[in-house]
């Protein structure tokens, strides 16, 4: 039914979403287009300006519509202390997560010597201008805890070493609410490995 | 972060979408600008397209950017034969699930006299033009089994037999691969009472 027509491309239109199946994609297109149709001009609208506008910070490389992002530009935060992600959508949700007032750095990938992803495809030499700078005093490494993630980590890490700046990588272990029975091995030995003292024991 | 930016905004617009939250929207802004900003121009432009083009079918009423549907047009489906149905969205599922080939006719809704929605509103009117006609056979009354759409399966079947039409109403009962002891009662007491004979037990 219509499969050749303009509802037809529609649906595969939005099929290129994640998680959305031909199901879904159906029931979404069906929705804009009997209940909806101003949230679905505005939704187009905005996607079209956003393709056309938004690109990357100069300073952090997250996705912004300005030369400096919002988090760059804004003064209150501390631009001493750097959070180091893969990817804007991770520096999204760690500012969501946490109470982190500090800047972020997004790399845009991992290290992939294989894949032709090096230092300079990350931004590293941005970053090591900054960190040359002397204004730094804190990388927090949070990089997916990958092989590659890992091995990221550690060469910003040495990076951050060469010039005197402290480095710190965020704990891995059991998630909150976890049970270890459906925890797998290596992140259930990480977490055993990594195990701190109970405040309470510290005399 | 970026809250109030274009990024935000582009994430506000798709909570729009039926089934998608804040976590999701953001799964797929990102994901289009980061990865897929052709897919994402597309999607963007071929919903302008919709928005624009896509009214009602003349003869069915069903979602379309022609004067005629696909299915309306198409001389090869037995036009003697009308599913009817609540939305374009249920004949485009009852269209890819079955291999009925006749046409549809699309009520957009359901008898509802407290709100306001009488027989016209449900383009009762132009059906029963083409009941007139002397060229239909049969309607399959495939509206929901919710009590508004079994009292608008009754009116609808009334105005076939005042024309000599034979209207037939879809099987309720247990889903297919459902177990009885997941299945809500009235569905199970309708499934019951609607027995039929094994075709083995017909001597
Ligand atoms: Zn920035
Ligand atoms: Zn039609």
């Amino acid at each position: 039914m219509h499969k050749k027509g303009l509802l037809g491309q529609l649906i595969q239109s939005f099929c290129c979403l994640p998680g959305v199946g031909p199901k879904t994609a159906q029931r979404m297109v069906f929705q804009l287009l009997q209940r909806d149709r101003n949230s679905a001009k505005a939704l187009a609208e905005t996607l079209l300006q956003a393709i056309k506008e938004i690109g990357y910070c100069q300073q952090c490389r997250t996705l912004t519509e300005y030369s400096l992002c919002e988090i760059c530009a804004d003064k209150s935060r501390d631009d001493s202390t750097i959070c180091i992600v893969e990817s804007p959508a991770d520096a999204w949700i760690v500012d969501q997560a946490t109470a982190f007032k500090g800047h972020y750095f997004v790399l845009h990938g991992r290290l992939s010597p294989l894949d032709g992803i090096g230092p300079d495809e990350l931004g590293l030499n941005i970053l090591e201008q900054r960190l040359a700078s002397g204004n730094i005093k804190e990388l927090i490494l949070a990089t997916n805890s990958t092989v590659e993630g890992e091995a990221t980590a550690y060469f910003i890490g040495e990076l951050a070493a060469k010039h005197h700046v402290q480095a710190s990588r965020i704990a891995h272990g059991v998630p909150m609410g976890g049970e270890l029975e459906f925890t797998d091995s290596s992140t259930l030995l990480h977490a055993f490995n990594g195990r701190r003292n109970l405040d309470t024991n510290v005399a």
